[in-house]
């Protein structure tokens, strides 16, 4: 079985959208980003994608070149009538409208021995990490304090979730650090 | 002139104490920490230190064996009536009743050529940020996601503050982030 990773870009102070929703600041060079062996490596060993409603709109229903060329679940309420652009046969949608727990169940036994990778939004990894559904953690850390937005982390009432470091990696643009998630 | 740096260990999610008020999980071996490069380099460079009241009052009234053995101004509204245990030559209280820019200006003036270390609470790092007064900060980002207690950064009306990563270091316990405030 493959690992499910989930991971987002975020500034020092936890914001993965600024206060104008541009996430801008925290992908600065998406072209450049891409060909860095850390994405090229996780493209070659994903095998499906989760990610949230709002994250499914954000590229405006145009998944041309997108760089996950696999299935993706999208967690959602209401499956969209539209149907987006760049489908083709390795990359295509299936909308779960039946909780996170399915959508991960779904996407592993489509990724086979390969990587799920849920790449947001901020609830959707929220959800994973509490449900226990995660193996890695991995933040892109941006040398920024915005000071407002939408934040990847929120106060919870449950109990801390422990991580092990795994790597570090320092990129022009931000920190990789990918951690496990302790069990 | 020395620098001034600020710094302290927040959990990935932001959090500098847990919900009980502990800082266990973010400086879990304090004596090991202290013999580290890092600390015993910021040792011998700190000629004065700036600290809030809140972390003042954690210290309990006792300094005896303080790491820094330097000036240490507290921002206060109130002057104690107690003295701190541990006073000597170099380590000394001077509390100052008149805002962050005065505690920071002493605090250089007594430094010299030496480095100033605002080592906290939460709200001290804050306003020096915000007031421009910080030339480097330091996160030690520990691999927990504490999912509540005091945090460290809080949302705010004004600009990004971006930052420069100078260097990692990979602790055990931490992984200890240097940046340079951008002005």
């Amino acid at each position: 079985m493959g690992k499910v990773l989930a991971g987002m870009n975020m500034s020092l102070d936890g914001f993965i959208e600024d206060r104008n929703g541009s996430v801008a600041r925290l992908y600065p060079d998406l072209d450049a980003l891409r060909q860095t062996d850390l994405i090229q490596k996780e493209i070659q060993s994903t095998g499906a994608v989760v990610m949230g409603r709002h994250a499914y709109d954000m590229a405006q229903g145009d998944f041309t070149g997108y760089e996950f060329q696999a299935p993706i679940f999208v967690l959602t309420h209401h499956v969209p009538e539209t149907v987006a652009k760049g489908e083709n046969e390795r990359l295509r949608f299936i909308f779960v409208t039946d909780g996170i727990d399915h959508a991960i169940t779904q996407a592993k036994s489509a990724a086979g021995d390969q990587d799920v990778v849920v790449i947001g939004g901020a609830q959707t990894v929220r959800q994973c990490l509490h449900a226990g559904l995660v193996d890695e953690l991995e933040i892109g850390l941006a040398p920024v304090l915005l000071g407002g937005g939408l934040g990847l982390f929120e106060p919870h009432g449950s109990q801390p979730i422990e991580l092990e470091r795994i790597s570090v990696i320092e990129y022009p643009w931000f920190t990789h650090l990918r951690f496990r998630v302790v069990r």
